[in-house]
């Protein structure tokens, strides 16, 4: 892992440096673990405030060049993409480890009628069953099930004990995380002479390119049809997608995120964690719902979603300052209450006065 | 696959024909992807409005006979169960695939000890441990482990990389999906000396005929005695069932539902997704609690519960309505108060005005 | 399986004894399924009201001494904690079963560079990948995954199909349950020309020493540095620990728990079932967040925390009391607003007629 100068990480990056240039730095580290031989960055919240930190180098946006105060030792490289600069030095100290290279392990169960392409590793206790189709450069790491007659892209990474029930359909550079289950038959009962009857599910799931399925997620078969996961969209840890929903392009749903049968989005929806929405509701494209929201129905493109039941954002907002006011409001409603009354009987004995005043 | 005319499917489902009955049907389709030569089924929500659909046949009731305009060129089958016309069908186009029969295959590891009956399938990968006793017709898919002195009825299916802790006890036909794990300690501890300590858990899991489990659903062991999953329940993925719970018959627990321990529930319970109950609370027979419900206490037999805290759905619905308008309540006490004080002084003026009125 | 009398019971646990202190117990049972020869232990919520039990004898503080009606044929054994006394006699009854001492079995895979300690039990299917280092006396269960270089310390249990990403590392006594993951790679994207692309995730995952992982939990590994699991906390299944999450000492989340991204708490934290944590928030030491609450920014050391959005316990109830208002609320407005209008009527004729009046 050989040391870079702070000049020689300004060259690599683009940047411009703010400092001697002569400080060594030999790996990464976050802001606040950083010490004097690691390069760190700022960006987003970190920015705001008083930053500190004993790194030795910072990228860091032009705009916040000076947001260190004049203890800070560090040296500082402005870059406009202190995130981009910051990755490209840490894959340079960091390279990723190759995966040795085992080939088709022999303790891995391949049925015989099962197609792999080139350079594939297929680890120990993985089974692969009747009639799977692999494309090449794909890993399928230990433990994993790939169920009969499932097509797999190229370049995809099965992670170990992820399970693939038959038929999926897999893009290329799909990844799957441990055991997250694809396949599974969706929630679809009869309910006759007081008993659930399975709906046989004779429906696959389609996974388009590059999505990325994490750790622990589920995603169903559709009934009749298909469950599809649109190109690029990513999966944080325990999702799930019922069965026949229709995901769009690039979304994006954080952990334990649950949809219903039949939901679907469009591109660039983005779901904060642990949000449900009801099935056969529909989430626009661009649009994006806070963390725990339920939604039913239809969310607008490009709407901002919050809360339960969920609603555009700004609205939830008042709504929820002003429940915060409920127990003042209670108050205020009782104290009304008896101002108006006395008010209703001072004008009561006033009227009986005034009638009576001719009379003087 | 052999094609049937829309007659045929008539007289297959015992329904009536609206159509010139000789047009060709090759498979079954969803409404909104179906083709010429797909036939597909109108029910519930689909009925609504005004649907359309490219279908060469459609299955639906008497009642919906005429929702598709004349611009429709499918050909109609009335009948009073649309849906499981369709399933009929779909299952005569498309037979559910035989598992190859493995048998037990030399690369399942299965204890001497273990006792299995006819006709079981034990897949690669398969781990049974020592004293389990196995019913006849069972089917263990790759990688799933059976732990010791577990005991599992006849027709029971376990999918790949499901988990029995040791003495789980499973009825007949029971299906455990992938990833499941049924039997983990439950989450017990005394708080001593600043620690958690463990409870050990001595007790098992009973889960009664029919019950399905679904993918990454974790049901945890009792600490002593059982937890119970009774006969003919529904468990979606990804719930979760702590220790001591006794779920009763026919429930029906959507995705990500979590009960705390000692729940019990009675019969024909649901839970819609992401719904949590709190320990020791009980869900009366024949009631349903609302998607993302957060319940404690009890919920009486055969009500509706919404919300967090959950309420009686109607009860809920109303809250949740006012409290859409408490912004504006704000502004009415705010104009109300402003009034009142008004009233006040012209009051107030008017009194000084009537007593000074005798000495004019 | 030995009887103990009453007498015993009481002197094994030095307890008071009430009662002749000649029955025989031959078993521990829950208070609601114990028979005459099953010893049971009143405590908590159980004690309150009037409960029954037919056991033989039942664990009690003084303090509930007379809690059972004269009906109850019970005899009691007085003791400051039941329950620990109760476990004790559990253990007594139900001596913790000798796991079969497997060694490392021949259908483990486990490759040559892995060191493992003294008296360590590898079952068969799992897979222990290059330069892994294992401490004496662990326990590796069928099907689980250990990635490449991982350490893990002494007398750790890894249960059946868990994984561990490549370099994690355990601590002595720690137990992963079964399907859990640790050390998926973070949900970290960069956002460029309309993709997400992965943000390589570098760094680890460090779990202390005796810490407890629900089944089908999933920790990630940080994108650099460390995600850390203080020393003695215990996570109950499907809880969700994000990136550089870094969670105190003695903590205790109960199941389907949420944590985004940098999280930090404190020691002695509690969540309850399902609560969701906001990326950069932090839980103070001893504080405590009821079940389903969400939470954003900082809850403070002892506090109890209610709700979604979460607030001081007290506060969230009060609110939620004047929530359920709402509705009456509104009513009350109403009328209040008829009276002011009325009222502002009167006063304004009665203003005419007194103007009027000297006229007179």
């Amino acid at each position: 892992m050989a040391a870079l100068t702070t000049r020689e990480l300004a060259k690599l990056v683009d940047g411009e440096l703010r400092g001697s240039g002569d400080r060594l730095v030999v790996d990464v580290a976050p802001l606040s673990d950083a010490t004097e031989h690691h390069v760190t960055f700022l960006e987003g919240a970190a920015a705001e405030g008083r930053p500190r930190t004993n790194a030795g180098a910072v990228f860091l946006t032009p705009k916040h060049a000076d947001v260190f105060g004049p203890d800070n030792t560090s040296e500082f490289i402005l870059t406009p993409a202190p995130l981009d600069a910051f990755v490209k030095v840490m894959l340079r100290f960091r390279p990723v480890a190759e995966r040795p290279s085992v080939g088709i392990s022999p303790a891995a169960n391949v049925c015989r009628s099962a197609k792999l392409g080139q350079d594939c590793h297929v680890f120990p206790g993985v089974t692969i069953d009747e009639f799977v189709e692999i494309g090449d450069r794909c890993v399928i790491h230990p433990g994993a099930y790939i169920g009969a007659g499932c097509k797999i892209g190229n370049d995809a990474t099965i992670h170990a004990n992820a399970v693939l029930y038959p038929r999926m359909r897999l893009g290329d550079r799909v990844i799957v995380h441990a055991t997250a289950v694809i396949g599974a038959d969706g929630f679809g009962f009869q309910f006759q002479n007081g008993e659930f009857i399975r709906i046989p599910h004779t429906g696959t799931v389609r996974i388009e390119d590059d999505v990325e399925v994490g750790a622990g997620t589920t995603i169903d078969r559709a009934m009749i049809g298909e469950t599809v996961i649109g190109a690029g969209t990513k999966l944080d840890n325990q999702v799930m997608i019922a069965h026949n929903c229709r995901i769009g392009r690039h979304n994006a749903f954080a952990s334990q995120v649950g949809l219903a049968g039949s939901v679907t989005t469009g591109d660039y929806v983005r779901c904060g964690g642990q949000v449900g929405v009801a099935d056969h509701a529909h989430l626009g494209t661009g649009c994006s719902l806070g963390g725990k929201a339920g939604v039913h129905g239809r969310v607008p493109d490009g709407e901002d979603y919050h809360g339960y039941p969920a609603g555009p954002a700004k609205e939830t907002y008042r709504i929820a300052m002003a429940v915060q006011k409920a127990p003042e409001m209670r108050k205020q409603i009782r104290s009304l209450e008896k101002q108006v009354q006395e008010l209703q009987s001072r004008l009561a004995e006033s009227d009986v006065l005034r009638v009576s005043a001719p009379a003087a």
